[in-house]
């Protein structure tokens, strides 16, 4: 029988892969300018320090570190992971309430797969990051979009819809949101926590970007004000060590977490020791956060030229001005269309990612994303300039 | 609302985790010999020259091993698998056609997510692997067990099932199979090829142990012998080089490997890079068939020392004799009962693990795997005094 007549499983009717990454692709153009990414820039990327742990790490604990390790994580990672939690993320929470994983992608592939069935309703940010509104597609649940504002996602229209549609969970990602830059308000933190407990909806907080802050004070997680369990926290070091070491984490309420532990092990059994023992280090040593520090300051300046240019550039309407994150969001002015305008934008050098993609029902094809974590402050200068001369011609 | 009424999703129905998992943490007595694991030994593991390759690979390329990289995977780890699966398993195959995963147990993970849809039929060896048992169980497919007897699975009965129930795929680990140690005849892997394209059945072949020969000739894989694509073939550096680094790889036509990377898009994103570049330094560099050697020579001492006690072991009606591996699988005389003398050997001071679980419907009280890869000669000598002991007295 012909491999042409394979039928594949019903969860990929209508799931084509990620559009982000069929862009990034394209800008393989030596001398392109790309915002269109989400990467950290490469001199935040530490090899000199992940090269000496390494050895250190391996010829020290080797025989542990290569050996088949505990689904439920290294355990010196997750000792370390319950005085980052309170100290970073302001929640306390017990080692067997979490589970490190393999980025934080997995997380929210283990979260869809201890809770959804096909059908169930997930409602999400609109807009909101491509990647996990795909891995929620792939487990065909319903995505229920709620409209944000300068203070995040709307609270009463989020009440209304836990109310009317009785969605199984929120994802939404309340600091230097992705794609908007925005940062959900102390207030509605607050009351999306009562939300969750009120109607029974489990909340997939997501937060990988809380430590790149280059303005304003720092607010407490959704999950800090979580008294029954309801709030399963999603973190990351992919934006603050390094993406290609796949380590992320899922703080959880035990009996959630035990399923997605139960899913771990038929996903990957375990995520890799010499990954988390490196992590670890980085917490256990300290050098997390003068690292940090570090990349802030220059993202600060990368950010900050992004946005006064922004203002003079033609065509754009309106953005918003995040107080730290990786991404500015822009609109452009009605009747231009993004999506269009970046084959323009790619032929003169520079480009972004269209921000139809991060609406679970498309349109807004006048807004796209802008980063600027991965450019110099003279290469943002030049592809804004770029920007400018290509909106103006169209605006 | 309590946490206590979260609806988990039904894939979870009648799955409680894996009872081998269970069984190895109760394990962690000083002094026990266990024969219940499935680990390398740890004289196996190069800890010395993965603490040098990590950071002459990092202070190399620490820029783009850091970096996030393409979920199909690190370009030169994909570049040397053509050869690698050329020379070892005589099948050719185009980079394109190769997916590294994040252990084998993402590739049998991403296949079901390609192809299963609940109530699907899933053909597995009577008996398997329990880990992936649970994987094709979290998709809710319907498991068809077929018999095997000492060259593997039989394939009249096979054809049989093929033609009456239209499964989607069989999962079949054709070489020193987990947990009999048998292996699958050449006319059998020729037939079980035909049989794939003659009724459009997936063929997902596990092959992690074959490295591991010590006594016969090697055979070539069954995907050798596939003509149209229906042979899904998933390996492993696990067994050796590493399983704590998690790498292992899919290869498969072109349209199914599509699917499966999509459905990592979503699972991880991609396989940690360093981890890629390892395992890419082993086959590039030569070093992986010395290493290989190293372990056999040693193994194949266990292994034979434990052959030798079986023989003269009370209440011990037959076992397998593999040509290589890590399992033998035994009988005990009608009546005992493994599961129950477990304790008692667990009490004396020696474990393995009760055949019963890798039957898909349970049953065989009276069989049992055993390991010898992380036991001296000594210890096994010891094991199985107290086996012999335990049996003897309840024969």
């Amino acid at each position: 029988m012909d491999i042409q007549n394979l039928r594949f499983a019903s969860r990929f009717d209508g799931i084509s892969g990620s559009a982000i990454r069929e862009i990034f692709k394209l800008l393989a153009v030596p001398g392109m300018i790309s915002f269109a990414g989400g990467n950290p820039a490469a001199s935040a990327l530490p090899d000199g320090t992940c090269a000496e742990l390494a050895k250190e790490l391996l010829l020290d604990k080797g025989k542990t570190l290569l050996q088949y390790g505990a689904t439920e994580g290294y355990a010196p990672l997750r000792e370390s992971l319950v005085p980052y939690l309170k100290d970073r993320f302001s929640f306390d929470c017990a080692q067997d309430e979490i589970l490190p994983v393999t980025g934080s992608t997995q997380a929210m592939d283990l979260l869809c797969k201890a809770l959804i069935d096909p059908g169930d309703k997930v409602v999400v940010e609109n807009p909101t990051f491509l990647g996990n509104m795909q891995a929620i597609r792939l487990y065909q649940a319903q995505l229920l979009p709620v409209d944000s504002d300068g203070d995040g996602i709307r609270v009463d229209e989020l009440e209304e819809v836990f109310k009317k549609e009785h969605p199984k969970m929120l994802y939404i990602i309340p600091t230097f949101q992705n794609p908007t830059g925005r940062t959900l308000s102390l207030e509605r933190r607050k009351k999306i926590a009562a939300l969750a407990s009120q109607y029974g909806v489990v909340i997939a907080e997501d937060d990988p970007y809380r430590d790149l802050r280059y303005a304003g004070q720092e607010l407490p997680s959704i999950k800090s004000f979580d008294t029954e369990g309801w709030v399963a926290f999603m973190g990351s070091f992919s934006k603050v060590i390094s993406p290609g070491l796949r380590v992320g984490f899922l703080a959880a309420d035990k009996a959630l977490l035990r399923k997605c532990t139960i899913g771990k092990q038929s996903s990957d059994v375990h995520t890799a020791n010499l990954n988390q023992a490196i992590v670890d280090a980085y917490l256990r040593r300290g050098l997390l956060a003068p690292h940090v520090k570090e990349i802030c300051l220059s993202y600060a300046q990368q950010m900050n030229t992004m946005l006064g240019l922004l203002d003079k550039c033609g065509g754009v309407a309106r953005y918003t001005t995040p107080q730290g994150g990786l991404f500015i969001f822009a609109e452009l002015n009605e009747g231009m269309d993004a999506v269009k305008l970046l084959s323009k934008c790619v032929d003169s050098g520079v480009a972004y990612v269209p921000g139809t993609y991060f609406y679970p029902n498309g349109g807004h094809e006048n807004t796209l994303r802008l980063n600027f974590s991965m450019c110099s402050v003279d290469q943002i200068r030049q592809g804004m300039e770029k920007l400018n001369r290509v909106f103006s011609e169209n605006a």
